[in-house]
């Protein structure tokens, strides 16, 4: 049977692109995960206990209650658009309904001004390690990948860019999330949103700012996002995923006025561009409930989850990691010592350990390896105490893996992956 | 300030296919018919007070309120791919959960599919009236287009699907719409079902065969879509957005076991492979509601409304306009005198008569304009009276439109909209 489905599938002929696809490691987490007995804290999964199902249950009966044509064809809700335009004043930044394009989430968001922007072997500007999704956009595209550094502090290699611009390249557009990076956890330093921002005016290249995660920030108010710094170079994706529910797959896009008609055209051909019931389940959320408690609750309680994770991995990982402490989003970049390659111990993790996490690599755009001795942490979907017994885990599989390699190389003896290694040896800016 | 966003505009550098991007017809319907003193027959809207809303309403209590991971990330519905592969039995094709796969409804279906098949400048074969909606998909690749004509009784011209292929053409593959034919109203012919999935499979082409109103049929259960012929060249796409409402935003393909893990990469880079609350929504429907009684008041209520039509086209319109019966879906295609110029009587339609359709023109491929003089109505959406209305105020424009000719042209004295035609001299095959 295997053999039949093979050589049939070799006579269908798909498009060219679709040679170089691999099942994502994101996906087959999505489903190692789902394993009631393994730990994940491999994807951005938001908690569910918090989504605020008796809400959105009352919006959706009041929606299906009083409005004949709620199940129907119809323009994007205009309410939730307003609704939008509040929001984004909390993130700083100021816009207007004619602004803002409603989606189905944050990666059609970007699938969808990807078609606007890029030409088939066209150019696109990222860094080094980015999130997946984006990855996968523009792989049809089979594009040139121009990359740039991110320093674990600060943010995106701003003057890379510049060296690159000002040599002369004009990639389509460039990628850019400047608050809880996707892997890294870093958010943008305000002197280098204004420089980025000024850039892209200067050069005439629209970013495309990911903002999936800039809700959630766990100290003061952040800087605002890019968008704050120009409203005609950078075009804002916003997601309801991570702060009401993934499920609604409903987010937005904030950018120029002139560019909505043409997007309208793009949505139309992926899904249709009308007001779908969860749109306006949303809408009629906001109208009744007070978001911004339910907010509040979402980052007082990651940010519990976040120092729980941080201290686990101070108490339980090798003297030699390292990791950043996030200020906004839901992800811990480790970087474990150079000898131990993240992905084999991802196997032994849920081997051995019944533990899941991603490996660095996953990142990486254009093969860098730098990151294979790297993962990525998610500190939201899981709670205190599991994000506890997960962090004794991984350190446990690091320990088996040390242990597998003494014996294997005869390097070093073996050691306890729970030593005594304090906090204060750590990178944690 | 439109000189100031028209100049920049020009600065932007979007993707080359968007400059042959026109705000589509139907779209700037979508707007028109929005005002409520126009009477729509433009679109193909579900009748809104069909809805099962009450239903849908207690579904999505139901999964809130059981279900902690209802708003969460996760695996598309297996509950869901269950139901529709009961449903598939009901069209007469036999398919296994293995080969469903969950869509954001049928227009993603036709863009996700795309994207898998079709290379830039790829080749793909379609009649030469065809559904906007598709020719929007298709449209970023710059297609090389293929266009086969078909006959108003049997549909799609499957001689010169056969004489394209054994002349050596291969496209990516053929689009198909076998019931309910959108714009034409017409369902192909059994034979030419057989002979076209035989085609599919001797020359190694797929089909897309989009089955948007496959179940809305009005006579004798139909033949089996092409699907039904063919299990591994034929790529079927459903839809509920015509069944249960189109907010809902779900639909499915029904294809080759084999290729759903490419599908899934190209979903995920898309929206994100999840289960939706509008999927868990139906599904749960499903588990409580006999959707069977309700598919059978769909099918009464828009026969009648069928019928209805049919005989105010009898009643009102000019003794020289023809048009077939359709057996399935929603849509009457109508053939007006030579001289009518459609898209100018919509015109006169619209602002004289606060009536609206849709051009024959509009659903023209590679700018075919001998659809000049047709028009496609809808008679889903509007109650009878309505429709009846709706009919009667067409037949009043285009009265004005050939008064006006005459006066222009000087051809023709003015006569009656509402004359004394009578049913008999029509095509209503």
């Amino acid at each position: 049977m295997l053999n039949t489905c093979t050589q049939w599938m070799e006579e269908v002929l798909l498009a060219n692109w679709t040679r170089s696809i691999k099942r994502s490691e994101l996906q087959e987490m999505l489903y190692e995960a789902s394993t009631p007995d393994i730990i994940s804290l491999a994807l951005g999964l938001p908690a569910p206990e918090l989504f605020p199902r008796e809400a959105v249950s009352r919006a959706a009966a009041h929606v299906l209650g009083n409005d004949e044509r709620s199940l129907q064809y119809g323009p994007p809700s205009q309410l939730l658009k307003k609704q939008i335009v509040g929001l984004m004043a909390q993130r700083g930044v100021t816009c207007h309904e004619d602004q803002i394009f409603l989606t189905a989430g944050a990666q059609q968001g970007m699938s969808l001004l990807t078609r606007l922007l890029l030409n088939p072997q066209g150019t696109v500007l990222v860094e080094e390690k980015s999130y997946t999704g984006f990855q996968q956009v523009i792989e049809p595209y089979q594009p040139n990948l121009l990359t740039v550094g991110t320093d674990s502090e600060t943010g995106m290699d701003v003057s890379a860019v510049e060296a690159i611009l000002s040599s002369g390249s004009r990639p389509a557009f460039i990628y850019a999330m400047s608050d809880g990076h996707n892997p890294l956890g870093v958010s943008l330093s305000a002197q280098k949103r204004a420089r980025l921002a000024e850039l892209a005016r200067a050069y005439r290249v629209p970013i495309i700012e990911d903002d999936a995660y800039g809700f959630l920030y766990y100290g003061d108010r952040p800087t605002p996002p890019l968008r704050g710094f120009d409203d005609q170079w950078v075009y804002y994706i916003g997601s309801f995923s991570k702060i009401l529910g993934p499920a609604l797959r409903s987010g937005w896009i904030v950018l120029p006025e002139a560019l909505i008609p043409k997007l309208s055209i793009v949505k139309e051909a992926s899904d249709i561009d009308t007001a779908t019931f969860a749109q306006r389940t949303i809408a009629a959320y906001f109208e009744a409930e007070n978001f911004e408690d339910h907010l509040a609750g979402l980052r007082r309680e990651y940010k519990t989850r976040r120092n729980t994770m941080v201290n686990a991995l101070s108490d339980k990982f090798p003297s030699d990691a390292r990791w950043g402490i996030p200020e906004t989003g839901v992800f811990i970049w480790v970087e474990l010592p150079a000898e131990i390659d993240a992905t084999a111990l991802l196997k032994v993790a849920i081997k051995k350990e019944r533990v899941a996490f991603i490996p660095g690599q996953s990142f990486t755009v254009n093969g860098d390896s730098r990151a294979g001795n790297c993962l990525r942490l998610n500190f939201s979907h899981c709670s205190p105490g599991l994000i506890e017994a997960g962090i004794e885990r991984i350190a446990e599989a690091i320990g088996r893996y040390r242990n597998g390699l003494s014996f294997g190389a005869n390097r070093m003896p073996r050691q306890s992956a729970s030593g005594d290694a304090s906090p204060e040896k750590r990178d944690q800016a």
